[in-house]
């Protein structure tokens, strides 16, 4: 290909799968922070019309990050296949697939709060995601898991990332991000393990899996994600100790309902009230 | 007095309050910060007794950060009074007040967000606050009120806070931190706000003002707030161009129910909801 010919980088076929996906965060966070805390932003900010189903709000940022993010693959990955938020999902010929959500949390991200996210995963297609990446560039957080290993890269700390062994309910700390949670009996799933906690917390996207993985909280429950909301979350809850299924205890890489846990006994009586109303 | 003379610092009598404010912050965060995301959080979190009226997490940190400020303000501004959320109220002779509050946001602290902040307000005793600071020391991020300018200083920008002309309230962005916000009647006005604006999201502490005076947000709606958890915002907010009153239009320095907002169409259509079922 022609522009390859004028492009040092893309030659580098020694280029690593983790390398790589830190090239593609910090060129998702190049691509998104010009348009974080602008005045533009309630500009494209789209109101769903009245009777739709809520509230969507979609940034030039998004769509920029994700473009940057599938130019940099189609040129050192071309073989591998790319589910993204925003342009979809493109299979590849390798059995591979990377993940892509440019800016998890745009409602977050459209109040200026720093729980937004740029995630990134890993994995075989339709498969369990084995390296995965929060990465929050205005704080200047990466969370990353590669080869089992979860760590923190941030400018105040850089460490390794091992979840908490809070061994009973009544001590655990539970964050999702929206009190309505989805429907009215997921409602009420959520609300039995809440009744049960220490604290339940909301408003956090997906950096409440970020806190999860490196050993602040304990618990974190969803309904209605998306694949690409979740997988990144995954690895890296999974690398540090953690567990994360649906909420029938099968794998939640497709996204639906979703259940992370700090630990097996954790995971265990959370699960059993998520399901005492079946 | 002894330790003035071995303290050079303590001879600076021109330090004026805007200096003096950044050294408290700076102190209060070097206090806090070793603290912050560390295991042992989790022993010093004391979980209310059965029957007793809530989870109220008390920190080293918080302690720490405030016998630093106490210290400092006792050499430099010996007779100033203090109101600190951790250690009480002792009064001045000067007319004039501190009112400090450590950790604002101890949940969000103990969950390793940073949603908290260290809050500084200087005013006359029981009056208006002149001067202002939510700081966030972890990521940085310094607003501060004096002189009637609101400034946000952090590592990725430095700029004046203006807040935003958003003229309706469907178009608007409200924070609360808690969903369950006070009594039932209190919850049932919130949720007539809420059910107008364009967007409510929860869980930000401090930084929901923070996020008003620089022009991401449009209201916040908390009660059962005390005098140091509001007095910082007030200052910083009504430098911005915003209003902060209780759910009467009456001054809420003194805590209590509270309705910021970006500007006074917003106020008074968010108080004509707040004050529609009495």
């Amino acid at each position: 290909m022609t522009n390859q010919l004028s492009d040092p980088a893309a030659h580098d076929r020694t280029l690593s799968d983790v390398e790589l996906a830190h090239r593609l965060a910090d060129a998702a966070g190049d691509a998104i922070l010009p348009h974080f805390r602008q005045p533009e932003l309630s500009a494209v900010n789209k109101l769903a019309a009245p009777g739709a189903s809520g509230f969507d709000p979609v940034t030039a940022a998004d769509r920029a990050a994700e473009t940057a993010m599938r130019e940099m693959l189609a040129r050192h990955r071309p073989d591998d296949g790319i589910w993204g938020e925003e342009f979809g999902r493109i299979p590849g010929t390798s059995g591979r697939e990377w993940v892509l959500d440019p800016i998890d949390g745009t409602r977050a991200f459209l109040s200026g709060a720093t729980t937004w996210g740029v995630l990134i995963a890993l994995g075989a297609s339709s498969g369990r995601p084995e390296l995965g990446i929060i990465d929050q560039p205005y704080t200047g957080e990466r969370f990353i898991a590669t080869d089992g290993v979860a760590q923190l890269q941030a400018p105040r700390e850089e460490r390794r990332l091992v979840t908490r062994s809070t061994a009973a309910l009544d001590r655990a700390i539970l964050f999702s991000t929206f009190p309505g949670i989805g429907t009215a009996d997921e409602r009420a799933a959520f609300d039995r393990v809440s009744a049960r906690v220490m604290l339940t917390r909301f408003g956090m996207d997906c950096y409440a899996y970020a806190l999860l993985a490196a050993g602040h909280i304990d618990l974190v429950i969803e309904a209605g994600l998306n694949a690409y909301d979740i997988q990144a979350p995954i690895a890296l809850i999974e690398a540090a100790g953690g567990i994360v299924t649906d909420w029938a205890g099968a794998p939640a890489w497709g996204g639906g309902q979703v259940l992370a846990a700090a630990n097996p006994r954790l995971h265990a009586a959370a699960l059993d009230l998520l399901r005492a109303g079946d």
